[in-house]
């Protein structure tokens, strides 16, 4: 039987999650909520769905999952509801930005023995996982270095910067999770370096724009991740993962595959510009994949706790930055 | 208001379009043609559409336009029969193995005054698309040479192959509506060569698998065409564009953008390896062409016209390869 | 001991060959011939060698080989009076612009048993030998398909062009070459078609400046040759060969490996401008075959049969045009 | 007039550059020193100059410049003998691998009013000064990241490792003086890590062999360098420069342009496998650099200044491993 799902938000991530949910075989959009009536209106009527509360969708007995696409602030909240209430929970990134409340929320998802799924759209990124099947397959042989470069077109709204909690767990926590997934071991230390480089508006709202970590695994494999709020070319999105048998990469995403070749020189198109583009892919597999865990009854491909270990890195991060020094995760998360 | 299709034929290309049509906004499926029972059930399981004989479709109140999907010997008597009862008529290529029969079939189509569209998908290749918009928009200047590569993976059934029309009709023809488009000048005169390389078998079915073909305008523009029916590292799909301000070109399709660096070298994946996951959004692309040129009147991008002048140059070129000689488009079409 | 030349020519491609011939080990320059005063000169200061008359050059008992550098219409005689005196020769392109002529040279050489090799520069070229190794080492499997792409930045000046034999005797003949070398069988027919795009001035003087080849042996092997006077995003130089077990390419070489990602997309700088920066490698690699050829007393990897057939290929494309067939290169060399 | 030069040392490197030497016109290799006779010998014979002593040379009228490529612990001493002397020097990296000698050195040669230039040849690759040019032509805005990636094919011998000083003052050091290039600006804080991935013998040899450093400058611009000992796929050697305004890259140099196709997929060469191999152009671009220094009386572009803060840097990334922290530049060079 098909799964049926509730959208809880109906703004841009929401909109592009009822659209994978409705493209993906064995699964149903069967409600959405969205304090804001037109937005609610136009997935309910893209996808043949009814528009109800939060609290309806709570108590509907024909919901079986939910997608939470609401403010970051209330994640914790919601994941907590929708677990007591038996259903599975598909949750947008990051559960909470504080530690301990994402450890709270945990406790409670495992004790009601839970489906929590955390939105790490990258890991179904088509070519990441084909370097992460290099890895996988031995053709890498042992990982030692990941490189990992992720630049937006432009940066967000101030007002967004504000309430992101810092670049490092709004932005690099995507690739604090990648790092995590690549490296293959825990990270032990983290050590970052964090300038305003893009727009002082930035800095004067208490955050950076440019950013470099280094990260490193008890065994002394190390992750270099690589941040910028703004790369004029497009959305620069890559990984390279070295080991003593080889280098796997996965290289950027063109608008197309023309090539101009003129008196001035070769010209290809820029990068894929926007994260719904770049990664359009990567959320069909991302919910196809909770579709599956929720059916089979597996552990889902990134969990409550995967989120919880990447927000510990930005913490650490952030620590680094504040005192200039080389970062324990076990300071973060003891 | 939505535009109500039928689709005569469920067999692979049938599936496509049938998928095609129903995820086009402002299109709907609502019955399929099959007279292999269990091909119109999937066909209509997936779209949730009616199962109907081609002859209820034709009678059918409820039906706008078809896609005809059937084999080629009856794609022209089709063509006919839908055009006189007013429905907008999609046939996939070609429209007949028959010169005569086709303007034939084209004059119904006129004294109708039909909407027909013929299926050269791959003008509505992005990448393709890309390559035309560089001719269109004066980048690459005077168009002077057209460089069409185009190589399937693997031969087809030897079944197949004797039923073509052969090589030139049934392979090439998708390069000469592509040097058409791309050329801006109608081709004058057609030479070509011809062998069996890839499998005697196909020599012994009176056909080629290996051609190459050059095209000449009134004005001296040139296109060559290289096919061969096998390319063991996948759907070989090349277009270039040489003008006197630059060339345009558009670059082959990988399975992903892995790259691999090993010691005995540096490694990406084949190319896409079958004409419907290289063409996915071709044919997309195409049906929303359709769908847009019925609701708005106006011409379809690649008309009945289209398909009997390609159809002319491969007639040209069996000719050419049989008598030795350059052959002129006049000796065919008159 | 030091193979000792005499430079016959100090015009351009004279330099190009003296430089190779001095920065060759076991090679010495000794002396210079051209009736320009100057040329000779600057090639004598280089290269600290005397400057001397043919005749001289001719009589020189310390003058083991010479570079025959000089007009066209001089080669088959300088050759045939070299050969004579027991001197090795080396002999830029065409032997003569006559098939008749160039046969009566042979013969001289061959009577006389001298070693000559003729200046297929493209034949040394890193990449393409590249090719070559692929296609000698199985890599390719059998090959099928030639694909040569040969395009130069911008005509040169109608004057040489007027005395160049045309297209097919004086741009085509290298890809002719290309061809055989890398075909692995005789060609057997010949098909051309030939325009005048890039400059009308071309056409007055009897030639054209776009023209399409396609070659067959006679088992079927195809080659086609893409040429144009003018490319304006440089020197384009390109290779691709086809078998069964996959096909081997030689990308052109860019200015440098700079690659720029700007708001308008990525660019690459232009193509090597210009076949003395293209071909570096080539002009010093030949020279080295032409030595070690002579010091082993070994056939050189280009000889006078070679030339021979070349030309006779490009009078089978000159043929083909004006008659408007395939023409059969038996019809040519009988 | 001709510079003269004495070649101080035989070895692998002292090759390279007598080579480089005797092809830049104006410069002319006139004497050779090695404790080896037959490494002397050897040069001796290809360049057609005298073997003199250390000694000898220092004392001889006929010689205007030295090439230092003798062993490390020697080149400050000898930079201070021959500037007194009045002869130029260049000298391999590093001067010395301790700071304050590395100082006193300096003033010896500024005191003496001497030319000094440091072997730092990257700044001489074509593809990095395209990079340079491409920053200093404003193409890619106001720098704001630097990423530089350099990885040997394998590890020398540990007899090497040894002596050298430590993975961060004998490899990193050509990154850290390429970071000072690009960057524009001055470093003032590094941040390292550093672990033992490739071979457990270098670890035991008190050396690193994977390391990642992130330099920061005053206004915050960042360069981040990352380094291993081994790369089974050959000599990477890449670097990107982001700007506001785009990204310039210089991308690998492969063995050849060969690309295969294959049913596995397309396969290009290896990269160039050695320095000697990758960086031939540059090492000829830094001579001819010298020597125009010398003949124009400027200031060399590769200064024993350049020297110092390299190695400053090094011994910043040392201390920074060593205590965890970041460490600035002001507390090793005061």
């Amino acid at each position: 039987m098909s799964l049926r799902f509730g959208i809880l938000g109906a703004g841009r991530i929401g909109k592009v999650h009822a659209r994978a949910v409705a493209s993906t075989p064995g699964a149903t959009v069967v409600a959405v909520a969205d304090p804001l009536a037109e937005a609610a209106r136009q997935v309910a009527r893209d996808y043949g769905c009814s528009i109800r509360s939060i609290d309806e969708i709570e108590r509907s007995e024909d919901i079986d999952a939910v997608v939470i696409c609401t403010p970051t602030d209330t994640h914790a909240e919601l994941i907590e509801r929708f677990a007591r209430r038996g259903k599975a929970v598909f949750c947008e990134k990051p559960i909470d930005l504080d530690v301990q409340r994402v450890k709270q929320c945990l406790r409670v998802v495992a004790e009601e023995g839970a489906t929590l799924m955390v939105g790490f759209n990258r890991r179904f990124d088509p070519d990441f996982m084909a370097v992460k099947a290099a890895i996988d397959d031995g053709s890498v042989g042992k990982v030692e270095m990941v490189t990992i470069t992720s630049r937006d077109p432009a940066p967000p709204p101030i007002d967004y910067i504000r309430r992101s909690g810092g670049i490092f767990r709004d932005m690099t926590i995507h690739d604090f999770d990648m790092a995590r997934w690549l490296l293959g071991e825990e990270v032990e230390t983290v050590v970052a370096a964090a300038s305003v480089l893009v727009d002082p508006e930035i800095g004067r709202a208490g955050d950076y724009d440019s950013v470099n970590v280094i990260l490193r695994t008890a065994s002394g494999r190390q992750a270099v991740i690589t941040n910028s709020r703004r790369a004029v070319y497009g959305y620069d999105q890559r990984i390279e993962v070295l080991g003593d048998r080889g280098m796997a990469a996965a290289r950027n995403t063109h608008e197309s595959n023309l090539e101009m070749a003129l008196a001035e020189g070769f010209r290809r198109p820029p990068l894929l510009n926007f994260f719904m583009t770049r990664y359009t892919a990567a959320y069909a597999n991302e919910i196809a994949a909770f579709v599956a865990a929720v059916r089979d009854g597996t552990v889902p491909p990134a969990t409550g706790d995967d989120g919880l270990k990447a927000l510990a890195l930005a913490d650490a991060a952030v620590k680094s930055v504040a005192e200039g020094r080389v970062v324990r995760l076990s300071e973060i998360v003891g």
